[in-house]
């Protein structure tokens, strides 16, 4: 709380990314006089403007948060990013490495040393080393894991044994803990001499030799007589987590009870650390962009100034996928060429079909998707369900199909044609309903993420099955 | 904190949900029971076993928490969700219609009666009151300003009067304030005193007649030396905010500065009101769930249950636009009708350059979406960015081009429609990157969404600018 929090707002943030591109365009534009004039590396170092600049800019970012500097870090392409870190003091980078994306922070690590990672690295709490550890070579890692204390390395130990997408991956170890039988008094005179309290704690741990057996809120310490006992005014009641519950799980408790942190134990019920709303804002958003970046083809999120062959690299999975299922599709096209060869029409009218099934389906999709993350999808009310899309379907099939069907009538001044464009509009929507329900229900069942892949699916049952009942029937009844 | 919060996991949720459905359906198997006996519904209101029934589901429903009764009724379908509705004690109706989402708020509003309506949101406090309002009926919010004090009357009045996504919509009126001169042991002493805090509290906000001056964060508070004034142990540089502020910008801040609750201020530093991390979280995920409902083509969030005749036209207006574009590239198809005639392949060709240039398209314009949310995207850095684009388009298009070029080689044994097909994915590539960058960034020019509409946008010039290349290359290079 005590750094500097002047610049909260997006329009500072991009006043501070502006001063600083400004800076280094400036510097860029030294550089450039004096390699003009023919000088050597060594001149631009030595140059009085240059060494202003740089000084100017080291001012600038030694006044912002370190989340501020990461926005920045982020903003900037690779060359300018790097010259940007190089100016962050020393002990800084942990906390600043801590702030910036995954991918970011992997082209920052890259350029430090195992001396200056090892720096970075001790002079972060053991559940935020977690937190980037991923990212950080692994000797580097071995070595960190010699340097702490037993309790600090058992802890980082068990930190990164937890899955990802779990609390024990997203909690920390910073908790007050007090005894019951003590007095609100000697409560309030054990914060004092403590000094000084954790962030975002609003409640101290009662606990008996390590087993949780209630919290107490600050607000009730703050407002009930001192003279009671901690066990008097304690809330026995209380969320708590198991560090392998789902992460997703206690987001939406988070959400639902308005929590501010929760204690997690173990199965015996004892006190193993805790877990913050920062943490779980985190993790809301991280799962949130990463539902949206899958959904979107993206293997992992993409540093926005990464390499063309990275960035290449990182959507190639998907590009593939969708090649192989465009492939099927055409040959499902293929086997009726010679209808289409009679009548050229067919071609033009088929993708009508195959695309209003598509974004109908993934209307569907999206819902079951978005049902099945809060809950609300049972074995019992998934029947009704599947009457209500069908019913939703057939109203849609019946309106637009008929809308297609008088199109393609009047292009073509054929009645026919546009009967059959009507009826497999009818029941190509109903397919795309269908598909849209039990596609991420089965991959639900089968404990895979419906989010990843679904939408993928979704357009290949649409496409092909759109192409072979448009195609189908037109070869049935038109030919 | 008081409520009964056993239940906070999610297979807890279920266990609740899946009981009330069995007593619901026991209810049901009832009623049939005396259907078939051929007693008229008297009977039934009548009947023992269905009497027991009810009240096993009212006592179960009253052991809940607010929110998990709203899970509840969103998982319920209609008639069975305004049956347990009916059980659910009066003094709870306001604080549960808060919790539930808007679709299914409306659908329970519909059954109340007007005396309900004011009774619910008399038992909410002004901030809340105003979350429901725009579900409300006009006559029962006229009527709630009359029956609320003058200070009431004017905070819901200028609550209401704030846009929807900026701060003064989220902002609550739950603040404890305290002037600069007085000691903390006097702080301390005031709040024993009031008794009760609100949730969501961190800190005092310190105030000079109305003036916000500093905050004295309850940590601070309770470590600090209870003789030392309250001016010496505040923190003076906070984060604050307007009404005016857009609320993703603040909710940004909360994440990037882990805040808990935050003052709001007018432009003169008056103190009028707080930002607590429950609401930014609602609004994180309201926020997020709305990109993914619009970007899937459904114009507001969808009740799983709702009427077919609801359900569809809260999906037309895409749909709709949807079959506009698909017409358009219909058309361009249609220009080519004689190629086609001539040579069929190129019909079942075809979607594979539109649907590729489709999908790598969307993952260019998901990265603009979110560098754009996030502040990264710059004029600075666009050109940048645009190099980018255009550098991963064309490797794509070259291995990706080569790959399904040899496929239609093979296939039709004619190397000439191979490249074309080759020479026309990588000229769609090269649309689709320019489209993934122009159209997000023109909409967010013209100050709109650039998540809503953008996707439609851009399948649709993939669509229509593929078929147009690969036709147009063939006819002028094979026939």
């Amino acid at each position: 709380m005590t750094d500097n929090l002047e610049n909260q707002s997006q329009d500072d943030l991009e006043t501070h990314l502006t001063q600083v591109q400004n800076l280094l365009a400036k510097m860029r534009l030294v550089e450039e006089l004096v390699h003009r004039q023919g000088g050597p590396r060594q001149d631009l170092v030595e140059n009085l403007v240059h060494k202003q600049n740089l000084a100017e800019l080291q001012r600038k970012l030694e006044d912002l948060h370190p989340a501020d500097v990461a926005y920045i870090l982020e903003a900037l392409p690779l060359n300018e990013r790097l010259l940007v870190w190089d100016l962050v003091k020393a002990e800084r980078d942990g906390e600043i490495l801590l702030e910036v994306s995954d991918s970011v922070r992997e082209s920052l690590i890259q350029t430090m040393d195992k001396a200056e990672l090892l720096a970075a690295a001790e002079s972060l709490d053991t559940d935020e080393i977690a937190d980037i550890a991923a990212d950080l070579p692994h000797d580097v890692i071995q070595e960190l894991l010699t340097t702490l204390d037993s309790q600090k390395r058992a802890r980082l130990q068990s930190t990164l044994s937890y899955p990802e997408d779990t609390v024990g991956a997203l909690m920390d170890y910073e908790m007050v803990t007090i005894r019951a039988d003590v007095t609100l008094e000697v409560a309030l005179r054990y914060l004092r001499r403590l000094g000084e309290l954790p962030d975002q704690l609003d409640k101290l741990f009662v606990v008996d030799e390590d087993v949780l057996i209630g919290v107490l809120p600050l607000k009730r310490l703050l407002t009930s007589d001192p003279e009671a006992s901690v066990a008097a005014v304690m809330v026995e009641d209380v969320v708590k987590f198991h560090p392998e519950d789902e992460a997703h799980e206690a987001a939406q408790a988070f959400e639902r009870y308005d929590l501010v942190m929760a204690p997690v134990v173990d199965m015996a019920g004892r006190l193993i650390g805790r877990l913050t709303i920062d943490a779980v804002v985190d993790y809301i958003r991280e799962s949130a962009d990463s539902d949206m970046l899958s959904m979107a083809g993206l293997k992992e999120e993409e540093d926005l100034f990464a390499t063309v062959w990275r960035a290449a690299k990182n959507r190639w999975m998907w590009l593939a996928i969708n090649l192989c299922t465009a492939f099927v599709a055409s040959r499902v096209i293929g086997a009726f060429e010679g209808s289409i060869e009679k009548l050229a029409a067919l071609a033009a009218l088929m993708p009508i079909i195959a695309g209003i099934g598509g974004n109908s389906g993934n209307q569907t999709i999206t819902l079951i998707i978005r049902g099945l993350a809060l809950g609300h999808i049972t074995p019992v009310n998934a029947r009704r369900l599947v009457l209500k899309e069908i019913g939703v379907a057939t109203l849609n099939g019946l309106v637009w199909g008929s809308a297609v069907g008088v199109f393609a009538w009047l292009l073509y001044d054929n009645p026919a044609l546009g009967g059959v464009m009507a009826l497999a509009m009818l029941l190509n929507l109903l397919v795309a309903a269908l598909a849209g329900i039990f596609i991420p229900m089965t991959l639900e069942r089968i404990k895979r993420d419906p989010a990843i892949g679904s939408s993928v699916l979704l357009t290949f049952v649409t496409d092909s099955m759109g192409f072979f009942i448009f195609l189908g029937l037109a070869t049935l009844l038109l030919l």
